[in-house]
């Protein structure tokens, strides 16, 4: 075991990552496939940001309208300033980041759409092997200097889940399951993942949570290499049993037009923080990531009505009254009943 | 004829320009009616924002899908930082902001979207007499302090077409509308507008501009209060000249499921506009602004494809090759065919 930081363990992680989640939400569809679109930027500019990665979308399925699982390794010469603001010693660094992100739109609006991502950051490495050096025609690297600097890297990630019409079971479920992935970790990472996805997933301008949460982790690097990078991979192979289960239980519940529409209507929630409040969404699209990459994410159809709110007692209703409260959903004692 | 800003008399245009967008609009439609929405923030906290407006929405009508006319008059004891950073001068000084926006989204892909938005602001004046000041029960306001520095204010609007299936007579139409608006006041401001507008309604993620264009102007006092105000009313009287017979040579052009879902999809870069660029969009709501009538603006139905491209040569990727290419529409000779 070692506790340098390895990027090829981690690549190789994401892109098994992403096979299985393709794999299993194929399989729970049962009709739909994923196309695969490879990407590659590598020989962008030297200013530019470069890399590449794999993005695989299933639209129209049986069960899933849209799903977006997405594999990118993407890297640069030298971070932005927003991004050495607080950390001087990175200036001028070159830097790594790979991740793997899903969001999943199911078309049937009792089942809740869930997002997941997991993802690695590296910063001040010895990146020549990796990619051809834009300074090759110009004076050479000063090797011992960057060699003298320990690189900097963290692993960030999460999931969290968007109900329209809610069930108690389904959220405890999630929780549960996400508690069980980090517990072995710490005792006190679930508690602190789980407010940091609430503090995160909120939509500031409705005063609204953007779901019932799960996990939220950045800038992760306290428990060494060898088990932030367990960690990481905890919280990934956790997604599908977390939320599997869920979609096999409420996949065919019968429903009509007017769930159908709240479900639209409720999608629009998913845009507006997205656009307005997503800081992985914000700085890839001013920062010249790729844009259709990154908006995959935004659901297939999606409407907007003016001041619209639920009637009194009706199940929309529900949805705000019970489930866009923050609560400690695996501590609940819900009867897991189908 | 005063140069000393009248804020009545910019508030009472703004009401009757408000009144005459909806019946226009409601006449043009000849079925939809518009719902008012009045609301009222003026018991708000002294450090919130303060103020009102009178929201208008028509929906379903039998040309338009939705409309948005909104008059709005909000207030502030301070201003924002960001708001002074440029301007130590009005540190701390008492704010007023008046508009009218309109957003107009048709059914029939063949009507372009439209939107104007005309506005005034003033900061540092006297404004006792048109609030309560939040300090009556503390010490009494330093009004000649006050009266010793002179309020800055200025005008701000323009508005701009957003075609799915264009046609160059419309587009040309547009532009020589609002050069007839603006011209009166001076030949170099048409050009400088028209450019403003380019720049400012641009998708830098997508490489491309949200529509045809139009005029934009902000920070504008160089005319003094008089001909300045002159100036703006020029430009939200405009807007119905512009837009009307484009309407109304429009609405009848038979259309099928092709067109619509094309609308529907172009409708998604209108969203990722106002919500990742728009400044107003993005003040408002990340100070509290009210998000209901901030978001009016948004399409009432909108999808979103991965990596959707049209086929070369369709008439959809006319859009694309023809009218979302910065151009001298107004200078054109385009035979204003119908």
């Amino acid at each position: 075991m070692s506790t340098v930081p390895d990027v090829t363990a981690v690549r190789d992680y994401l892109r098994r990552l992403q096979d299985s989640l393709c794999a299993a939400l194929e399989a729970e569809d049962g009709a739909g496939k994923f196309r695969e679109d490879i990407w590659d930027r590598s020989d962008a500019s030297p200013s530019a940001l470069a890399g590449g990665g794999r993005t695989r979308i299933l639209t129209d399925g049986d069960v899933f309208e849209k799903v977006g699982v997405a594999f990118s390794d993407v890297r640069g010469t030298q971070l932005p300033p927003s991004a050495t603001a607080h950390r001087p010693e990175l200036v001028g660094k070159s830097w790594q980041a790979l991740g793997v992100s899903v969001v999943v739109h199911p078309k049937n609006p009792h089942v809740p759409t869930s997002h997941a991502n997991v993802r690695f950051f590296i910063a001040g490495q010895n990146s020549s092997t990796s990619r051809p050096s834009p300074l090759a025609s110009g004076p050479a690297p000063q090797a011992s200097g960057d060699a003298a600097a320990a690189p900097v890297w963290w692993f960030g990630g999460g999931f969290d889940l968007t109900p329209y019409y809610g069930f108690e079971a389904d959220a405890a479920h999630w929780h549960r399951t996400a508690r069980a992935a980090v517990t072995p970790f710490g005792e006190a990472l679930h508690p602190r993942f789980k407010q940091a996805c609430d503090d995160y997933f909120f939509l500031k301008h409705r005063n609204e949570p953007r779901g019932v949460g799960g996990l939220f982790f950045d800038d992760f690097n306290e428990l060494g290499f060898d088990r932030s990078f367990a960690l990481m991979r905890g919280v990934g192979d956790a997604f599908l049993p977390a939320y599997r289960p869920i979609v096999a239980r409420r996949k065919a519940t019968p429903f009509g037009e007017r769930e159908r529409q709240f479900q639209l209507y409720r999608r629009g929630r998913y845009v507006e923080f997205n656009l307005v409040w997503d800081r992985g969404t914000l700085f890839g699209l001013q920062s010249g990531g790729r844009a259709e990459s990154i908006l995959m994410s935004l659901p297939p159809l999606v409407r907007w009505d003016y001041d619209w709110k639920p009637e009194p007692g009706s199940a929309e209703a529900r949805l705000y009254d019970v489930f866009l409260k923050p609560r400690d959903w695996a501590k609940e004692e819900t009867a897991d009943d189908r």
